[in-house]
């Protein structure tokens, strides 16, 4: 059989993952927490369980969990949901990326991302038939020029794929940007497709800069979220998008049919957990604010450069002061003989720029850090 | 915007349920138990959240549940499977055959369906720019008739859809059936996919004809089944698609970006209670015939005429005797002034042949079917 995707292998984090473990490294690579998702979570999912959760859950989330998503999304970003026509539940941010792609973008369109960008979306957009324009981000602010978006937009664009924070670079949007993008999809046909997963890691006093918070992009827009990274356990597979209600309308049609619905004990577990826990997202930045410096000042003596950390929990490094060789060599080399896994951003782009830089993820036990901060620093 | 899936609304099982949710009906027609899934599995399941499973789970699902499911296969139907490239465990059902029909259909091409079918698999055609050619099953046996499938054959045809047990109306496929979808297949390129969720729901002693036992079909067809249906815990979504090495790969290129991959510590829960439970699905044909037999000796005294049920959860009955107008009117009256909810066959259908049918799930505690059966019987 032919293959539909040509470009598509193993994902980079897969690989890593699975090379951290045959070398016995530390795991900084794949996205994801090292310590567990708090107790009472987990308690209120086991008690869903065995009260008889367990069928089908509403195709597009429970409402208990859907009327917290209004809730949180009204007090961080002013904007009002409606509870029956506004969210989708999915099982996980992936998933609701996919679906907003496969039900806006047709054959023949156009979908302007970033170049560097996460690399679900490129699959996505080729499987309709549709091709992914690539803009880069400045080096190494990893900044949008807009005024390269602007040149990029043609007649068959049908969408623009924006991340804030961004994976892998942590850079984060702001007002200015979103007005800029606001202007630039202003009287066209153009639909925002806003991958927030990191909404609620952002350091220094900074706030998110959702697109929910500008009522002109959130008409047009499609916003992804994810339990998974805010609650501390990615291997649940729950997230949900955000959009107007004609917009939520042909999503559902395509979730309907992707998934149908998600894992019901953990929609109650999440709904309960929201509920009586409304501090746990306004504690996050904080939270992993202290993880990124720890991790900072732990590096402060190797011989890898840092670049700012706005958002997200990735720590970029330079290590040209290594090794001169790039990113796909040394991460190879750093897995081996470094006895850390980290990843490469080559994997993330259209056209790599050359830089040598390696993502390393911070969200991690402080043990973890220290094990991966002992072995970077002897490098 | 405009729609890229004209043809679809609501599901039917989304539809009916609100509607007996309305009406207090009792809820015979979403295919779903109204039981309770092992409390061993349930246990399971916290356990693996208590022990630290709740990060990312292999992209191709827990290297435990795919050695149970080689164990399963191997013994029930014959076909050794190698464990590290033919099982992928998907998010339900569903996403194994949304994954399988856009990893392997393109624009332009024909899939072969039966009609009627379960509703999910047209808008994932249509979704890949292919079209459904729908083969009609013979009245009132749902048999297939394999010369009008012959028939349907054309160059663009990329994929036949078959599903054993049946949904809506129970019919399984035997291995003479088999044999004539080999010999169309044969020396095309066409790839099989062959829906089998309710492949540990069949009757009378009979053997559930998977196309694993057939080792011609087995090698150009993807198997998709379902925990949920097995395990009576419609509501974890957790499903898995069985395929050769080379059509895996391309499942899980698409599977990769839909979702990654599956609530985790549902996988840990299933492998380590299929081990220790390996009789489960072997008492589930005995447990659910009790039930089939029951509800129709309930069903006696009624003016529905009932129809043979060789497999699945699903009791098909003639509604001709009570009232006289189509399925969707006679459901529609049925939860509003008789107090049950079914599920009408005309939207399975591309072309229905107006008969009077309604689809009954019998997948019910004693209570439930008593008091359904109290007022159909009333009727
Ligand atoms: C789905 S695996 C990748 C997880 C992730 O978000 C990342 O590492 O960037
Ligand atoms: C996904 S809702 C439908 C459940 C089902 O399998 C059926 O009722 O046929």
């Amino acid at each position: 059989i032919e293959t539909k995707l040509p470009k598509v292998g193993t994902t980079i984090f897969s690989v890593m993952s699975q090379l951290a473990l045959e070398h016995k490294a530390v795991n900084l690579g794949q996205g994801f927490p090292d310590f567990e998702p708090p107790q009472g979570l987990r308690d209120a999912l086991s008690r869903a369980m065995n009260e008889g959760r367990n069928q089908y859950a509403p195709m597009h989330g429970t409402a208990a969990l859907r009327e917290q998503i209004v809730l949180k999304v009204g007090q961080l970003y002013g904007r009002q949901l409606n509870v029956d026509t506004d969210i989708t539940v999915t099982s996980g941010a992936t998933e609701a990326i996919f679906a907003a792609i496969a039900a806006v973008v047709r054959a023949g369109e156009e979908v302007i991302v970033f170049d560097p960008a996460y690399d679900c979306y490129e699959p996505a957009i080729e499987l309709q038939g549709a091709r992914a324009v690539h803009v880069p981000l400045t080096v190494p602010a990893f900044a949008v020029d807009w005024q390269r978006v602007r040149g990029a937009v043609t007649p068959k664009t049908r969408m623009i794929l924006i991340n804030s924070p961004h994976n892998p670079s942590g850079a984060v949007l702001s007002s200015a940007d979103l007005e800029e993008l606001a202007a630039i999809v202003r009287d066209t046909g153009i639909v925002v497709l806003s991958d927030e997963v990191y909404e609620h890691i952002v350091y220094d006093g900074a706030q998110h800069e959702s697109v929910l918070r500008h009522p002109e992009l959130a008409e047009r827009s499609i916003v992804v979220s994810s339990f998974g990274k805010t609650y501390h356990c990615t291997g649940w597979k729950v997230g949900y998008a955000v959009a107007p209600a004609a917009l939520s309308a042909e999503f559902r049609k395509v979730h309907q049919y992707l998934t149908f619905c998600t894992f019901h004990p953990a929609q109650v577990a999440f709904g309960e957990f929201m509920a009586s826990n409304p501090e746990h997202c306004l504690d996050l930045p904080a939270f992993y604010q202290a993880k990124r410096d720890r991790f900072r000042r732990l590096l402060q003596p190797s011989r890898f450069k840092l670049l700012d950390v706005p958002g997200g929990y990735f720590q970029l490094v330079d290590y040209s002061a290594i090794r001169d060789e790039d990113d796909l060599a040394f991460s190879k080399w750093l897995v081996q003989h470094g006895g850390v896994a980290a990843i490469p951003l080559t994997p993330f782009y259209e056209n790599a720029p050359g830089t040598r830089l390696l993502r390393l993820c911070f969200a991690k036990s402080d043990a973890t850090m220290d094990a991966a901060a002992e072995r970077l620093c002897r490098l």
